[in-house]
């Protein structure tokens, strides 16, 4: 495996630029699928869960995802290499956490991943920068239709896909966007706002997903159900809050741009001022440095700092990433150290 | 009154560069005495203190302070000059909050003041930079020498000076020094250190004297006793008890220095960070970072910053010299964001 080039940038998904990417990190989609004739993941035994990571491979290695890519076995990985593919979310901590035959196969731009043996047989994911789920959902979809001319696929015809935990049968979709919230978080509307989306459905998770904390104001939308809808509405349930979302964030942002400048002001130059200093740093108050920094940006109090350096910092400043670069695993408080080095160096 | 050359850097105590300048910001020796035929201050009507005053004019102008003197009656003054002069610590809060006709006389270099009808008809004063206690109680031995001979002092042949307050009777003496403990503050000693001075006759006070609250890790010890001890005996029981003071103060910065450097280097490098980046800061908070600062250029963990600069920023981005420096009464909002302006312009 050699990650090395990948441990010095963020993936496509972090670039930004496009639609709305002022609130909207990413879109993402995923589709789980299954193929006929196995246990689900969790229940075969090792010797069936190695032949699916064989009948995939060739399949997977015959995807179209641009000049290069890597599959990755994750039962013969250093711990350090399957963290970094975590932090960079291209594989979930169940996969990593995982045991026996199971791994990931994915293209050096990053965009699309297929996780094998995770809790289905494969769970296929397309990442964006931006809002770009249409984007998403069909890099997704193209490499499904790939695949499935090539596998048999667990269907129903009465449930849809087939899939080990009966949320995600029908369509196997989940879309979900990464939003950057400082403004609501700031002005304590942050609650308010997701009680409201988990009435209309939707489910929401921290920057490293499921039980995890929204650490650098980072949250990630959901839906919540896969059946009984189409993968249209599916999306649509998803896009159809969004205006309204991105509005409350905006309108919270102007409220700060302008009764509250001051605070504001004070706020994103200090983060700054620290990321530039520190000589030790937590993961935790790196983050939130961060979301102030991106925020600054943003709204043009500061000038002269590349968005994009700034929010590939949320994966590269990770701790994993931070030791794969140090090529060796480091204490806690020699990290915090190497990671305020790693800023200062990268804010200069 | 002409103050405005006064504002816009600190009194000669605040130079630096003497002895133990590392930790001792300035050494300051001050005198009471009273007029013999009039009430205490404190108990005269005001035509008496009125007299008092103009008693003690022509021996006060006739002192040689310097190129230039200012004589500042403290009940017609402007409400922002007289905390200014608190501030730069050449009059007390209680002349300032005192009633009638009162004054203080010092010279520009700010070493000597004398403040008339505070507690006693005369408090004079003197303060330098660095530890040099014989040096101050000289200044102001040859000011009251000099008054002496031409205004009637109280004495009683059995206590010596007679005061208003019996606590200041006999010599009349206080001598003190101001510290600057941040290293014993940090290892948290400071209480302990404090404990043994008391039990030895000193008193501890914060930067703005009595009943104030220890800011910047400055601390202010003095002696209790002025009777029954010579003038002498009463410098000697201060100095004798600072080389350990300092001693310790030294054997826990290097402590910090060595066992404890990254700490120390992102504590110095962070607080230099946000006073030069802040948009709005209190006080408190100025004086915290200030300290770090401080120590920083002391232990050469900060380089090409003048120590005097900083020391200086201790009075001079105090509320009432920001105001002056304004023009204007400022609010405590306006206040905040005025001195993280000045602390920007100052510390870039």
């Amino acid at each position: 495996m050699e990650l090395s080039d990948l441990d010095r940038r963020g993936g496509e998904w972090l670039r930004g630029g496009g639609q709305r990417h002022d609130i909207v990190l990413s879109s993402r989609v995923r589709l789980a699928r299954n193929l006929a004739g196995f246990p689900f993941a969790q229940r075969a035994p090792e010797d069936q869960k190695a032949e699916i990571v064989a009948r995939v491979k060739a399949p997977l290695e015959s995807l179209p995802l641009g000049t290069r890519a890597f599959w990755v076995d994750l039962d013969k990985s250093e711990k350090m290499d399957a963290r970094v593919l975590v932090e960079r979310h291209l594989i979930s901590r169940e996969l990593e956490g995982g045991k026996g035959a199971r791994g990931v196969y994915f293209g050096s731009d990053e965009v699309v991943s297929v996780m094998v043996n995770e809790e289905d047989h494969l769970r296929i994911q397309a990442i964006r920068a931006s809002l770009a789920l249409e984007e998403s959902f069909e890099a997704a979809r193209a490499v499904d239709e790939a695949l499935e001319g090539k596998l048999p696929y667990a269907v129903s015809t009465r449930y849809g896909y087939l899939t080990a935990c009966p949320t995600n049968a029908g369509t196997g979709l989940r879309a979900s966007v990464m939003l950057h919230l400082p403004a609501l978080v700031h002005l304590k509307q942050v609650d308010k706002v997701f009680q409201a989306a988990s009435r209309t459905g939707l489910a929401v998770r921290g920057f490293n997903g499921e039980g995890t904390p929204a650490v650098g104001d980072l949250y990630q939308i959901s839906n919540q159900v896969t059946l009984g809808k189409s993968e249209a509405e599916i999306l649509a349930s998803l896009k159809d809050m969004l205006p309204r979302l991105l509005e409350y964030e905006e309108r919270c942002r102007q409220e700060l741009a302008t009764r509250g400048r001051v605070k504001l002001e004070d706020k994103v130059h200090r983060a700054l001022a620290l990321l530039r200093s520190a000589r030790t740093i937590s993961s935790e108050e790196c983050m939130q440095h961060l979301s102030s920094v991106r925020l600054g940006v943003v709204l043009g109090v500061l000038t002269g700092l590349d968005l994009l350096r700034v929010s590939e910092l949320f994966v590269l400043a990770q701790p994993a990433h931070l030791q794969k670069l140090e090529g060796r695993s480091l204490e806690a408080d020699e990290r915090d150290q190497r990671r305020a080095a790693f800023l200062r160096a990268r804010l200069a």
